[in-house]
């Protein structure tokens, strides 16, 4: 099993990243800087059409997604156990909020960042209003399933929805009101972030410190 | 394993609702009539609380999100034959290919049809234009993706990715530009839905005619 992750620091890249060192597999890591558009260079176009990060080089594939490749790698490495076992409760709820953490707040902080830039200009604000409502009705949500204490979003086991979910949260730090408002959610993030795989990311990827 | 599917006609349940006809699982199916507002009845949004279908109890706990029931699904009756192989590349594509309909489609059309309802309506223009830019720019990658001819979308298989990228491209049948405009997927249609999962499904549902 081989990987080749293409990443930017703090982007839809970095879950993907924090699970492969999660997960201790063999993988190079490449830089694409968004921020000199590397993105767009003809040679990543062709593993990447839309020039988004991630891409993973899996046995010589892309692939892209990020929700998509958290749930491939939980697969590929068992061992690992960062999803549920097959036939649990537990599987079931795992699979329902990968897709709600994919379908919900991925989309609305795409249209946070990028409205202006997928869409019409002049129909950016109309566009950021209704997902920093999303944003902030998914972080009231999540918050309410952590009222008791839950140290794991799914079950009592640390899953790909941890990386998802908390990747999001940081997402929110420039926002009115980031996810660490929330106080379930505060709690839940100081908890994970000790994790030494996350400190390991943060020190690849050098990202600002958070939270 | 025990299956009850609440349920409206042609709706996101609708692709599950298939699913479950295609597999032969028994199941019940309950339906929520969206057009008299049944899916705020207290009773349902004790199993749903935003009061959207699908839900899918499975083995007595009520499960949400379309995407997330058809790939769980699709692991707990693998005969069926509905998702490639653990550890072949058509895996890993099932995975994108899942999660692109899930994080791009499904929100994009959640926009088109609820923009009103979920956010200001006078921004609702705005969503409606960037939905409708994405949505389109999804039919022009899924046709390219059919370009040679394929039958299905991932691999030679036909996959949850088919059944739920077909509920997609109905709901588009009213739109400007409906899917059926891009030729490799009016021929994809054409093709998957002589299927008799798809005829009975249409039957139960007493859908208008569609393609
Ligand atoms: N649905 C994709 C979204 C990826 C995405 O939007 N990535 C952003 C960075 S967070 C990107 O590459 N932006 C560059 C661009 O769109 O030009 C995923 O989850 O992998
Ligand atoms: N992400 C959900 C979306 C479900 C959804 O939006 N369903 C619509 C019908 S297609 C609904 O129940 N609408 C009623 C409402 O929002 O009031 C899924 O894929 O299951």
């Amino acid at each position: 099993m081989s990987y080749v992750l293409y990443y930017s620091p703090g982007a839809a890249s970095m879950a993907v990243h924090w699970t492969l060192i999660e997960i201790g597999a063999p993988f190079e890591a490449r830089l694409v800087d968004l921020d000199v558009g590397s993105n767009r260079d003809p040679e990543y176009l062709r593993l990447n059409p839309d020039g988004r990060v991630p891409t993973l080089i899996v046995d010589g594939h892309p692939i892209r997604e990020s929700t998509a490749l958290l749930m491939l790698l939980a697969e590929r490495h068992p061992a690992a156990g960062l999803a549920p076992a097959l036939g649990t409760p537990e599987r079931a709820k795992w699979f329902e909020l990968m897709i709600y953490l994919a379908n919900t707040l991925l989309p609305a902080m795409r249209d946070l960042f990028y409205a202006t830039k997928d869409g019409n200009p002049e129909g950016a604000d109309a566009v950021k209003a209704l997902a920093t409502r999303r944003i902030e009705g998914a972080w009231s949500k999540l918050d309410l399933s952590l009222l008791g204490e839950e140290a794991y979003l799914v079950g009592k086991q640390r899953t790909t929805a941890d990386f998802l979910a908390i990747m999001l949260m940081r997402w929110s730090r420039n926002m009115e009101s980031p996810a660490t408002n929330w106080p379930n959610i505060q709690r839940y993030i100081a908890r994970n972030s000790t994790l030494p795989s996350f400190i390991e990311l943060n020190k690849r990827e050098n990202l600002t410190a958070w939270p």
